[in-house]
């Protein structure tokens, strides 16, 4: 009890998930909340815990699958519940720390509350250490360099399996792990055509990130378009949008493509996920269907986040990032990325270090 | 001229399709005709060929697909037009031959027509020449030691990628494909649970083959009863039979779980087929699902069939063989395993050699 009277309280705001999302996310469905946290870890809890005090936090549009009720049956410990404080990946900087591996002042990135401050009880398993930050700005690893680089990279390099040549398709190609897988497939000599939401992100990802070209889904019936720039079919999928453009896809795919599952952000806010029923392709064509999380690729993160930074040193890797200031606007940044809002990797500032 | 006239014409009984098939094919899809063939090839006709006296044919579920008009848009060559002799797997014997690897009197087995006599004008891509058939019988070949038995190894071994301990569901287990996995399974050291739908077929699969545990799909809900047999998930999955199978399966499959896909016996019979929606679990639980066939494998036959038969001797392997006599029967015995009445591998006798 003495330990906590020392202790001294901070004013945190926070974004507390208000209810269950149901169909599409809206605003509505969290509120902000000024709450307060203690200084000083309470008792029994792991001496591990470090104090962060969260600088940015990515808009990840996976977070919204664990806001649902109807999904939780599939879910383990990620869930979110009503009432709690929403989860996700962002960028710290720690102010106190029980954790041998981290001191007061280091940057770090990894999973964080979506409020000023937050106690991380995990820190080995939750959080990665920012080596280099001298070059980059630090939200970087909210993207490129963090969670959704890694998913980019590990996905399309160990799931599509890409050859030089290939012909590779990536949709919403123009969001946060999109733009990035479309240039590491240009990188291996393949062919890259993205679909995206808006004629300013096509004109983009046919620009300044290199596709060989680009459509927007929203005009075009996607079959005929698929058929327009993949006449010998598809050989590598990206595939970020599940749903209708899944089963699309399969009808696409030549024999022996990969299909490397990475999100799907046209289900995440239905209420009743599309039936895809184009499966039997994968008999016919003796496609590979793979769904994946970037966790289970750690191991190649020290090597790919190098390999990173020298890319974006040499210009021969275009990072695009959507900057939103403010906690406070962190839902409606949110909520804009199934909206197909944002360009590039959305990412919200909390606190300018 | 003079060389047609000098050839002689043998009658030949032949199983034609009359339309695509509409939901479950039916007798009435198909009709015996009997017509003519010629014992001396063409000209122009490819030297390689060889004249076929069909002894057996498989009756493989996949052929109902290629029977189907609806799913044309996704086949190649492989589709069977009305008025057209229906093709599938078979063992024959080599009455003519113009290709140097095969001569008269020789056994082969692979693609052949629905009838008493066949030209195969590709014999070196479409048919195998069986070296050993002095132990077994030759029915064998049009299935365990035939396209079935590669299926079944080749699928289990380099799809589903078992460990020992490791849980492994089959669906139509007591099929021709399915009842061989279900023994590979025990054989590396897994726990084996199989669905077939009858009783006769639970006990089947119980006793003579060895599963640890058997149900019939028809009595039972699916959901629950996989639930009780893997309470801990299943790492890897032999899929027959697709759609809401399928569906259920995605749920209860342990993180990093495999799943080959090797038929969809329940998709082939219906005019829509069923939209899977649970595929979201492919990201959750980091699951491959991966369509083949054993064409694809072919390379691994020789080594394959030299096990198969040396455990075949050896009685560590039961094939169950479901033999219907007389090619005028050959609709029934096809329509029928679309009602689970095969029990094990389903072959129609065309000949006696």
């Amino acid at each position: 009890m003495e330990k906590e009277n020392s202790s001294q309280m901070l004013p945190n705001k926070q974004i507390v998930l208000k209810n269950h999302i149901q169909g599409c996310p809206k605003e509505s469905d969290f509120e902000l909340k000024t709450t307060s946290v203690s200084t000083e870890i309470s008792d029994g809890c792991s001496d591990n815990a470090v104090l962060l005090k969260n600088l940015y936090l990515a808009c990840d549009p996976y977070l919204c699958h664990l806001m649902r009720a109807d999904r939780h049956s599939l879910l383990t410990s990620s869930s979110l519940v009503p009432g709690s404080v929403v989860k996700g990946q962002g960028v710290a900087k720690v102010m106190k720390s029980g954790y041998g591996e981290l001191k007061e002042g280091d940057y770090v990135w990894g999973v964080t509350g979506w409020e000023e401050f937050t106690w991380n009880f995990d820190p080995q398993n939750l959080l990665t250490k920012i080596q280099n930050y001298q070059h980059v700005p630090l939200s970087y690893y909210a993207g490129i360099l963090g969670m959704p680089g890694l998913t980019a990279y590990a996905g399309f390099h160990e799931i599509c399996c890409p050859k030089k040549g290939e012909a590779v398709y990536v949709s919403s190609a123009a969001g946060g792990v999109g733009h990035l897988v479309g240039q590491f497939a240009k990188m291996m000599g393949c062919y890259v055509v993205g679909s995206t939401s808006t004629q300013q992100k096509v004109h983009l990802l046919k620009t300044k990130l290199g596709f060989d070209n680009a459509f927007n889904y929203r005009e075009v019936d996607l079959r005929s378009e698929l058929n327009k720039y993949f006449p010998r079919g598809i050989d590598a999928c990206f595939e970020n949008v599940g749903g209708q453009t899944l089963d699309e896809v399969l009808l696409q795919m030549k024999t022996h493509g990969r299909i490397a599952v990475s999100g799907m952000i046209s289900q995440y806010n239905v209420n009743e996920p599309h039936g895809v029923k184009n499966l039997f392709s994968l008999i016919e064509r003796r496609l590979t269907l793979r769904g994946f999380v970037e966790l289970d690729y750690k191991s190649m993160y020290r090597s790919y986040v190098e390999w990173a930074l020298e890319k974006l040193q040499e210009k021969k890797l275009v990072y695009v990032e959507d900057v939103v200031p403010g906690l406070e606007n962190a839902a409606s940044a949110f909520v804009g990325i199934f909206h197909g809002h944002n360009v590039g990797k959305r990412v919200v500032v909390v606190a300018e270090d």
